[in-house]
């Protein structure tokens, strides 16, 4: 009764499970691949993480997350290439199959977004060894223009994999649905990546219309417009084989209802619409 | 006292004044170029608006709004382009620089956004002929990513222009900080927009950091995290000459304070950020 293809990022649960009930749940379903937060795995302690993922021979979709490199000084970024670098341990000591990078937008009050990303790809290079040296493949999610200020300054992923072919080995790309839909050049663009196999994630969800919130409104796989099994075909062309990862933030639909319920919808809709 | 290089887009002040009395309110200021929308310009009715733009020898930077062309049938495409041809009349009774025009999102339940794109060209094409012989150049205005689904289906500068370069003569683009100032290629495409002569309008707002709403929560210049100057100077290097032109939707903000008070700060924060 496995569920063949499907992972649960567990922030899609984190209102109502911790890590090992959110993993518990998703085994009773039949779901063996996850995705966690670091303050998930942090509150049950990164050995006992591992253990549990080791017991049931989980698949780690991905470690969410390291990036947020601009910062208003040398200290500050100093101490994000730091954090970064724990949290390459932490995906290496999981077993995941990349660090997915939410990379940072405009430091302090600064409107110069140019230095913001010459930040990120510094920041990027240099963790990048720590990375190469653990076996642990960064994944840059562009994150939709709506977050460009204070989430992310890498905002389509053509300027993602332009980043990718900066740095080189050890370098791909998170494609979330709900942030790169609109994009004109998805299609060309998810080709590319294949060309150079830099598809390392694949998150779905939806985008509700109206959009209630900019961060926790995000919709449930067929409640919103997004093509999904176009991407997915776009993105199983370009040569990705790996599971298509939920991540659903929804303070006001999702978050609210029993984990059970929504793990049994994901699974449902997976099904049916993706 | 003439204000010169600023014009007041009316949805500004839409909470607080009818056409006329925002006319009277810009004009005490000093400000004597503006950009109506057509249900404020409905209100008053066509031919006592266009009087009062004569009278007082106002620039009308832009007709607010054309577009919304993607519909469910042939019915629903017939009567957008009808109704986008009696928005290019008001436009040239108004004397407008331009018909501004947000395209359309996705049509009743559709997730095909490559083909309300197709529908979008094909809109623009049937109101060309119109526009030409009214001599009203048609701004295409890519809207930010998060409007996509409901508001705009084009939202890069780069998409815009390549649909203005298929569509020839007659057809350029608005340019709206508040939309496009996160854009990596923004710089690039300002440039390509000026060699062609296709920039006709040039927005100014600012975005707000939280953001609280995707549709009513603009910032006044300055408040936010956009280089204004910036991208001013990449605008009138690319050749366009014509006013700035402040749009803020400002629900629980701008909207709610004494619309003189609104027209002072925007006078002040053109001079001081812009």
């Amino acid at each position: 009764m496995t569920v063949q293809g499907l992972s649960l990022n567990l922030a899609t649960v984190r209102a109502q499970f911790g890590f090992a009930a959110a993993v518990d749940a998703c085994l009773a379903q039949g779901i063996t691949a996850i995705a966690p937060w670091r303050d998930q795995v942090e509150a049950i302690g990164l050995e006992e993480a591992a253990r549990i993922v080791r017991m049931h021979g989980l698949k780690v979709t991905g470690h969410c997350r390291g990036g947020m490199f601009p910062a208003v000084d040398k200290a500050g970024l100093a101490a994000a290439i730091d954090d970064n670098k724990r949290a390459i341990d932490e995906a290496a000591a999981l077993g995941a199959d990349c660090l997915v990078m939410v990379v940072g937008g405009l430091p302090g009050a600064s409107k110069d977004i140019a230095a913001a990303r010459a930040m990120v790809a510094d920041g990027l290079a240099a963790v990048l060894p720590h990375a190469r040296a653990c076996r642990v493949p960064l994944a840059i999610e562009p994150l939709h223009p709506m977050y460009a200020a204070d989430r992310a300054c890498v905002n389509t992923l053509d300027q993602a994999l332009d980043l990718c072919d900066a740095l080189g080995a050890g370098v791909g790309v998170a494609i979330d649905v709900y942030h790169t839909w609109w994009d004109p050049n998805i299609r060309a663009q998810i080709a590319r990546a294949g060309r150079n196999a830099q598809i390392l994630a694949h998150h779905i969800c939806d985008w509700l219309v109206p959009t209630r919130d900019l961060l926790l409104d995000r919709g449930m796989m067929g409640d919103g417009v997004i093509d999904l099994k176009q991407i997915r075909r776009d993105i199983e062309q370009a040569g990705f084989r790996g599971p298509q990862e939920v991540e659903i933030f929804s303070s006001e639909n999702w978050w609210k209802r029993p984990g059970e319920e929504v793990i049994a919808t994901c699974i449902e809709r997976f099904r049916s619409v993706c």
